[in-house]
């Protein structure tokens, strides 16, 4: 009411509690057998079946890190999250059990949008606040994979920071680990490699030319571009492929390809004290992306896994191809940890992916 | 090297694996039968005892906001954010099974220091960096109450922020929840209430004379001010109250003193569908605080719980003084939720405990 304007629609941003009931109203506690008490409480309470182990993971993204709030539509940034961790679940061979996530977020992006100056903003959608928007994205996944949301906490924060925590459930004893992996078994991958990598080039690329056309904003992404960015906004985490492998006893390690193929492989060998060889023309690079982007980029959330060489593995498992594109041998002093194969030709791999703090 | 100075003495910062290598080696996932696999994979294993359900909780601390860098000693970050995480599992009445811990942190916390110039810094304390200090602080928790740390993320961010993850076991059908209170229960606390608001205040007090004598660094904390500022930078979660209220079936219903006494009543009254009358006299008042602290103050994390009246309760409970703080009465249209008595004298008490996006 300063100088006799008149105001601008404003919604008061509602606050801590009120989001909550809001988040908690949506994250569903019903229908979910090993779910007994959900959003509302000190914590959680969950249970397990008998004979089984509980596996958890947590994952920090960070704006300015992990996805941008200029170029992500929220409902991606929602999405990656969630699927961050339940592919850390699906690398284990594990059932989701229930999500969790600690959301840190300015005042502004919890909030309901308002029109500028007087104009209200039309549709129902727009008002959205980029809150709801995130768990548009995170629940829609959630409700895919039948992981409910189970709690979490929700804090102001300068910088908007999301920690997904994801609880599963193997059968004890079947968990797939890093360390399982010996000279001979064979390296496998579902999926496509790179596609995220390259996903995320072309979302840079179109937001260095909206900026250069000087649109103000969030980048607006033209529905044609989005399935070549789906590997990158909205990729799928093979849980099921990974309860599979657990369940039949498949594979002798795993991991989830998260920080790229290089350096996941090379964890892989830590764990496992052994050295690893890759096939260059195996590899199912994804339509679009570079052998480069394909062994370094990272984000793909497919798994990467061993399995000895007698099992005769199948060609898809729940509907995702798996390709062989290498070999588990053994460790030799002076000689590097992985090798990439391409006919007669071998050179050193080094793990080039993503590591913070370097 | 430029211009041809000596080079001061420089420690290349560790980078992420590296620093995870390091926290794996202290995490200690020997001697917790519980832990089947630790820090390490892409998940980690847990296993219950039968008849046991799972607790989970997570809380958000952001530097700013639940902690300053310029105050806070970093040891006292790292024990502050796991009491966070245990205090929830305490008013579950749940054992912990183990903690993980995601870190966002800049670049220069996450290494160690070096001497500014030329001079290296002299002490091995002194040369820690803030991440191995907030871990001396968390793990010395850790450590005194059991909890194995087994798992999390480290990523570089510009805002200190860390998320803590607490599982823990309760016997199935024994966990306090916030919804068992009855019209007629008794109204009990742990301890002191307004120890920790009034530690704070006194925290800020001595960085604003800090600040006025124009020191620079990180705040000097003289020791003959720890124990009066032990309520806020070390408060002890009531985990093994917590275990015997759920053991005993002694609470219908609990909660941790986390927001401040008034908000918290109010979340059990909510979830209990009820109303409470709190006895001013009776309040356990920290020495040093005031009315206002014990009430709104909160960070205290006590336990807050209702019992049936005809039971005995004992004076303490695992070294702990118990005291009764007033009762839970039946909800009345137009009726104040919560109520003040001293006496002959009732007024309303709002809940005024900290809540974030107001």
């Amino acid at each position: 009411m300063l100088l006799g304007m008149p105001a601008a629609p404003r919604i008061p941003p509602p606050g801590e509690l009120e989001l909550l009931d809001q988040i908690r109203g949506r994250g569903g506690s019903r229908n979910f057998p090993g779910l007994r008490l959900g959003i509302g409480d000190d914590c959680a309470l969950l249970r397990l079946r008998p004979r089984e182990e509980l596996a958890v993971t947590t994952d920090l993204s960070i704006a300015g890190r992990h996805f941008r709030l200029d170029w992500h539509p929220p409902e991606a940034v929602g999405h990656r999250t969630l699927a961050r961790g339940l592919s850390d679940l699906a690398a284990m061979g594990a059932r989701p059990l229930a999500a969790f996530v600690s959301l840190g977020l300015p005042k502004e992006l919890a909030g309901q949008r308002t029109g500028r100056g007087r104009l209200p903003i039309a549709s129902a959608e727009q008002r959205k606040s980029w809150l709801t928007r995130f768990y548009d994205g995170l629940l829609a996944l959630a409700e895919a994979e039948g992981c409910p949301l189970a709690g979490g906490d929700l804090a102001e924060s300068p910088l908007a920071v999301a920690d997904i925590v994801l609880t599963g459930a193997v059968e004890r004893g079947r968990a797939l680990l890093r360390s399982g992996a010996r000279p001979g078994d064979l390296l496998y991958v579902t999926g496509a490699l790179g596609g995220a990598a390259s996903g995320h080039a072309r979302l840079g690329a179109l937001a260095a030319g909206s900026a250069a056309r000087s649109r103000k904003g969030p980048l607006r992404i033209p529905d044609r571009l989005l399935p070549s960015l789906a590997p990158h906004l909205a990729p799928q985490p093979r849980v099921a492929v990974g309860r599979s492998l657990a369940r039949h006893r498949w594979a002798t390690a795993a991991i989830d390809v998260s920080d790229g193929l290089s350096t996941d492989l090379h964890h892989i060998c830590q764990e496992s004290g052994v050295f690893a060889e890759v096939d260059a023309p195996a590899l199912p690079v994804a339509p679009g992306a570079t052998l480069h982007q394909a062994l370094d980029g990272g984000e793909d959330y497919e798994l990467l896994f061993t399995a000895r060489p007698v099992l005769r593995m199948p060609r898809r498992i729940a509907g995702v191809p798996i390709t062989c594109i290498g070999r588990i041998v053994r460790r030799r002093a002076g000689r590097p940890v992985l090798v990439l194969r391409d006919g007669e030709r071998a050179v050193p791999l080094a793990p080039r992916g993503w590591q913070h703090f370097v």
